[in-house]
């Protein structure tokens, strides 16, 4: 795993560049929207969409320059949710990555602004030149990554996510709720590798197969971490979904039946990169990663 | 005026349609989003924006089937700033065009998640291939809406406006506040239609100087209207700014001065349109309209 942990390190480090460069400082008072949003770009986290925008976009040899720029974009918009669901109204939490959320560090109206300042910077680094020479590409992933995202994806499953603290879901309703929360966003990151890489239908497909897989695995995971996590490690509170009587996949599973449908995930994820041999080592490597981490 | 008239019902007509078939009903628990969508994006309004796109377009007899797509996606990302806008946290109203205001209706987080949506929802429509053959068009028009209502330019201009409620600003500060907070997106509206209609530099940059003018001339009347407008045909509650104690162009100017500089503005935006000659006749109506409204 050395050359995964390296390659990780690598996504981080060139995540975080672009990132600051593709949001300035401005000067004036409206500085502090700037400020919130590095804030929160800038408070760590696994990069793992990231990372699968560039790997995805390694196996068709893009150039790093055209895969970074999605990979920031796509981090901006993971990073807009966040400050979205922390907000009071939403999931209510102090807590992210064990910093304040950024409505308690600033405040909510400048949290609220911040996410939507980050959203839209999203789509304009990705309709930017500099993201690609070729307009059909660029135009195709905003069009993949805003469907992705709004109100038949991510919004979309934001929205389930309240609907199940007042209701008890059962496993397809959670299934389709995490599709959408959280599934979409990492499918659609291995989707903009694939559409910078002007993939054919059938890569697309296998591409989108192994996202659902590793997605699924990826929040059995974290379902797993919050009753037995820690809190330190994870950078925020535990318990959360228990104490909120929320059905998840380890509360419908059970923990021993939750851990092994997600090593089945993760094998089955593995298998569907096959047609791209060895270019493909970072995908699977970080299909074992997304189960094995410990926050 | 008749004409004019006409026209404007005639957008009024062809947004609300385009806005209703963008925005599906889905079925399940996330329906509520959709609903607040809607509910907002049908609360009426001037359709401004919307009329700014088409009438633009039209200089250059761009198909409407284009330029009502994008007009609509123009108004759904007013309609989202003004759900934001409106929030406790913000500007804490609660009505919007003589209507309980979103988060009123339904609650904080559908409203948060509803803006989410319908600027996501904006981008997508834009970026597709319905919207116009050209992928080179749809990615400027992303690229030029995405950089004016970000954090350069609307969501800056509500962190200016913010500041504003405990700062008192001095003109220079007022003007780039309306700027950023309302005339960039008019600003771009008129742009739009001149991406669709590929414009040339001079075309574009009368036009620029045009929508300037006029969103001046908007911002003093909206602050005129807030000072002598009735509440019921604003649909919304009047000495507003007076109230909290904010500085506008009228504090600053006086009421006669700020009700001239209105027209002078009116007659600065008609002439800039003196080289599209006669069809350029809708824009012309529109500038007068803009400072002869009561609501």
């Amino acid at each position: 795993m050395t050359e995964f942990t390296d390659a990780l390190a690598d996504v981080v480090a060139a995540t975080e560049t672009a990132l600051l460069k593709l949001i300035p400082v401005n000067e004036g008072p409206e500085s502090q929207v700037f400020q919130a949003m590095r804030y929160s770009v800038m408070a760590g986290g696994k990069r793992l969409r990231p990372f699968l925008v560039i790997a995805s976009a390694d196996l068709f040899n893009v150039s790093r320059s055209s895969s970074e720029r999605v990979a920031a974009a796509v981090e901006m918009i993971h990073t807009y949710s966040l400050i979205h669901d922390d907000l009071p109204a939403m999931d209510d939490d102090n807590l992210r990555r064990g910093e304040p959320t950024c409505h308690l560090k600033f405040d909510e109206a400048t949290a609220i602004l911040a996410g939507d300042a980050l959203l839209t910077l999203a789509f304009e680094v990705i309709a930017h030149s500099d993201t690609h020479d070729s307009a059909k590409i660029r135009a195709d992933l905003v069009l993949e990554i805003s469907h992705a995202v709004g109100a038949q994806g991510m919004v979309g499953g934001q929205i389930l996510d309240l609907f199940a603290e007042k209701n008890i879901l059962g496993m397809p309703e959670i299934t389709r709720l995490q599709r959408m929360k959280t599934g979409a966003l990492i499918n659609c990151s291995c989707q903009s590798g694939a559409i910078l890489g002007k993939a054919s239908e059938t890569q697309r497909h296998l591409l989108n197969a192994y996202a659902y897989d590793i997605g699924l695995a990826f929040q059995i995971t974290d379902d797993l971490l919050d009753i037995d996590g820690h809190p330190k490690e994870l950078g925020k509170a535990i318990n959360k979904d228990t104490k909120a009587g929320k059905a998840t996949f380890v509360s419908q599973l059970g923990v021993e039946r939750a851990r092994s449908q997600a090593v089945i995930l993760t094998d089955q994820a593995i298998k569907h990169l096959d047609i791209f041999g060895e270019k493909a080592g970072l995908l699977r490597d970080l299909a074992r990663f997304v189960i094995e981490r410990d926050n």
